[in-house]
C-alpha cells in the first residue's frame, strides 16, 4: 500500500530541519514577538530559545521544559494561531522542545487554561471554523478515511494485539495493556449485561476486536457498522479466521445507517467523530434500533466544560471530531426520554492508555519514518503527547454512559455486577 | 405543638364525605364532561363510576382500576386543572379510588405520558406559575417550613428510626428499610472517600442522620446546614444524646451562607428543593467550600425530560420544588468545571423506599388522623402512591452525582471501593 506523507496529512510545510535560513541575529522586534507569543499562551513557566541562541526565561522559573524556536519565519507564525502553527512547526522540526514533550505540554496547556478561563469563546463555532468537512454521510467518511485508513500494519505496531484504539480499563494501573483492553471490553460487555443469544449493533466498531469479544465470552450476536474500509477490511477477516463469521457481521456503512431492532447498542470511541449537531440524530438511531428492555452504552471522550479544540488537532490529525461535555452529550439521551443508568469516568485510564501507546510508537519510530516520514512521526508524537497532558490536566475526560429507555424496569438493582469476575 | 390541618397544608375545600349535595340524577351533559375529562388525562384503561352509580368503561378494557367521581361539582373541577383537583378532591373524599392507589396513579401517568409526550410545555414556565414562594432565602424557608415543620413525631412513625427522609439503598431488594438507610449512608461515605479527620459540610441535613453517621462511622468534622427549625433541633438532640457534639455543628441556616473550605461537599435530597434558577448560584457555593482535592456528591430527585412538576404536589405537598434532568443538573458542574466522576441511577430504590414508607402510613393511619385530619391522611397518601408510580414508571429518576475539580488527579482509580463493605 501507499502510505500518506506529511503533505497527505495537511502539514503544508516541507520538513526542514536544522538552522539554514534561520534569518540570522535576534533583534529587538523578535524579542518583542517572542514576549506577545508568551503573553498570547498565558506566559507558561518555561525557557525559550531563540535560532541564535538568545534565551528567555520567565521569572523565578524553576521549570525545566522548554523550546527552541529556529527561525523567525516561526516565531512570527506562532503569533498568528499559535495552537496551529506550533503543530505544524513541531511537526515540520522548526520547533524543538526540552525536558519531555507531555510535561512541556501540561506546562502549556496549564498556562492557557488559567488565561483563558470560559473565555475562550463558542466551542461550537471554533469546531465549525476548524473543520473542512462537516459530518454529513460523504463529510464522515472523507474524516474517518483521513485518520483511520492510513495503515493497518502502522497502527498495528503500538496498539495491543486486539487493535483497540480507545480507552482501556486498568482494574490495578500496572496492569498490561493487552489485559487493560480485555478488562475494558469485559466491563462494557457486564454494563449491558449481555446474555446467550441477545443481538447487540456497533455504531463505529474500529478494528472489531469488541463484537468479537462480545460474540465470544457472551453468545451474542453483533451488527458492527463502520465507515473506515480497512478497519472493516481487517475485521472481517478476523472474525473469519476465528471462525466467527456466523456470529459477527461486519457492515461498511454509516450509523445513520443502522436498521433492525437490538438488544443493545453499544457505541466505544465513535461519538468524538460524531459532532455535536448530530447528537439528535445518533438519539433517533439509538431510538429506533433499541428493543424495548435494551441496554445502551456510549463511551467516549469528553469535557468537563464546552472548550474548542485545538485547530491543529483538528485540522491535521482528527478533521470533524468534538469532545462533548455531559451537558451537551444529553441531547442524544433527553429528547427521547432516555433514562441514564449509569456515568463512569476513566480519564486517568486514558491518560495511562496513552503512555502505553506512545512508549510503543518510540520503539518502532524508526520503522514508522520509513513508512511515512519523519514529518509525520513528529505530527503524531505530539498528538499523543498532547492528549496524555490533557486527560492528565482534566481537560479531557472520559465518559461510559450506560442507558435505557424511559419506563423499562428491568435495569440492574445494584451495581454488583460490575465486580462480579468474568467467566465467574 | 400544634398540628396543620387540611386547611394548612392549603387545601381549599372543607372535608365533606357521602353522597349529600351530589346533584342527582347524571345527565347528557355529564357524561359529555366525564368523556372531555378522560379524553384530557389520556383516555386512561380504568371503570369510572359517577354519583348516581352510573359507569363508565373504555372499550375492552381489563384494567382493575376505577374512580368514584362523588358529586358534579367535583366533575367539573376536574376539567379545569385535572392535577390539581383530583389531588383536593380526592384528599377531600369527592373522589374514591379502587383496585389500589399507586395501580390506579400509573395507570392515569401512564395514559397521560402517552398523550402529551413531549408537549406539556416549557416545565421551568409551569413551575414558576405553580409555585407560590420563589426560592429567595425567605421564600425558600417558607417553602422548607410547609413541608418539614409539621412535626417531628408525625416523621416518627412512618420513616426508620434514624430519620432519613430520602431515598434508601437496598443491597437487596429484600432488606429492610433500616438497613437500607445505613446502607444508603455507607454508600455515600464511600464515594466521597471519606477518612478520619477530614472535615465535611453537608447542605440540607433533614433530621441530621448521615451527619452523626459520618461522624460516628468515618471520624470526619461535619457542618450540616438546614433552614428546618424542627428538624435541626431534632438533630442537635440526637448529637448531644449520642455524644458527637464536638463532631457534629448543625446550623439553621440556607446554603447559601455556607462558609469555610472542606474536604467533601454533600447534599442528600436537597437540590429538588432549589429549583432551576439556583443551580448555578448553588455551583458557585460549592465553587467555594471545596478544598483544592475534595470531592462533592448531590443525590437528588430527577427527570429523564423536563416536564412540568404535577401542579397540587408543587401547590400542596412540595412548594418550590422541581426534579431537574442531568442536562440541567450540569448548570451546577460546568460553569465551574468540576469534572463529573460518578452517575448512579437508584429509580427502583426509591419506589422501593416509599412502599416501605407508605406501609407505615398506613399502619399508624388512624394516629395520623388523630394529629392532623383525614384530609391531611388522603393527600399524603396520594403523595406516597403517586410518587411510587412516577418512580416505577421512569417519570421520576434518582441520581447518586460525585463530581470534583476540573484537574484533581486524586481520585478512585475504580469503584473497586465501592464494594467493600463497611469495617472491612
Amino acid at each position: 500500500m501507499k502510505y500518506p506523507n506529511a503533505n497527505t496529512i495537511g502539514v503544508p510545510f516541507p520538513f526542514r530541519n536544522g538552522k539554514a535560513n534561520s534569518g540570522g541575529r535576534v533583534h529587538g522586534i523578535d524579542r518583542w514577538l517572542l514576549r506577545k507569543f508568551l503573553q498570547t499562551i498565558g506566559e507558561p513557566s518555561m525557557r525559550v530559545v531563540l535560532w541564535d541562541g538568545t534565551e528567555s526565561v520567565k521569572d523565578n522559573s524553576t521549570s525545566s521544559v522548554g523550546m527552541v524556536i529556529r527561525d523567525r519565519a516561526t516565531l512570527w507564525r506562532l503569533l498568528t494561531n499559535p495552537l496551529l502553527h506550533f503543530g505544524d512547526d513541531y511537526s515540520a522540526g522548526r520547533i524543538e522542545i526540552e525536558g519531555g514533550l507531555v510535561a512541556f505540554m501540561e506546562t502549556v496547556y496549564r498556562a492557557m487554561s488559567q488565561k483563558t478561563r470560559s473565555g475562550r469563546g463558542c466551542p461550537k463555532a471554533a469546531y465549525r471554523r476548524n473543520q473542512p468537512n462537516m459530518n454529513s454521510l460523504t463529510g464522515s467518511r472523507r474524516n474517518i478515511h483521513h485518520h483511520y485508513d492510513i495503515g493497518n500494519d502502522f497502527y498495528q505496531l503500538w496498539l495491543d494485539q486486539e487493535m483497540l484504539y480507545t480507552c482501556a480499563y486498568f482494574p490495578d494501573p500496572a496492569a498490561s495493556l493487552e489485559d487493560a483492553q480485555i478488562a475494558k471490553m469485559d466491563l462494557v460487555c457486564r454494563k449491558l449485561r449481555l446474555n446467550a443469544g441477545q443481538t447487540v449493533v456497533e455504531a463505529g466498531c474500529g478494528w472489531g476486536a469488541l463484537a468479537r469479544y462480545m460474540a465470544r465470552h457472551y453468545g451474542v450476536k453483533v451488527r458492527a457498522f463502520n465507515i473506515s474500509g480497512e478497519q472493516i477490511a481487517y475485521a472481517h477477516k478476523r472474525a473469519k479466521a476465528e471462525g466467527l463469521e456466523g456470529q459477527v457481521e461486519y457492515v461498511e456503512d454509516d450509523y445513520r445507517n443502522i436498521s433492525g431492532q437490538y438488544d443493545a447498542f453499544v457505541s466505544v470511541g465513535m461519538l468524538e467523530h460524531v459532532g455535536p449537531d448530530h447528537y439528535r440524530e445518533l438519539g433517533n438511531i439509538v431510538e429506533r434500533s433499541l428493543k424495548e428492555r435494551g441496554l445502551g452504552l456510549i463511551h467516549t471522550i469528553g469535557q468537563s466544560r464546552a472548550e474548542p479544540m485545538s485547530p491543529w488537532l483538528l485540522q491535521r490529525i482528527f478533521p470533524g471530531s468534538y469532545p462533548p461535555t455531559l451537558r451537551e452529550m444529553m441531547e442524544l439521551f433527553e429528547p427521547w426520554g432516555f433514562s441514564v443508568l449509569d456515568v463512569e469516568n476513566l480519564r486517568l485510564h486514558y491518560a495511562k492508555t496513552l503512555e502505553h501507546w506512545l512508549e510503543r510508537f518510540e520503539v518502532h519510530k524508526e520503522r514508522i519514518t520509513a513508512m511515512f516520514d519523519e514529518c509525520f512521526v513528529r505530527a503524531w508524537r505530539l498528538y499523543l503527547s498532547g492528549a496524555i497532558a490533557n486527560f492528565n490536566l482534566g481537560n479531557l475526560q472520559l465518559f461510559q454512559v450506560v442507558f435505557t429507555r424511559h419506563g423499562n424496569n428491568l435495569i440492574p438493582w445494584t451495581r454488583s455486577h460490575l465486580f462480579v469476575p468474568p467467566d465467574a
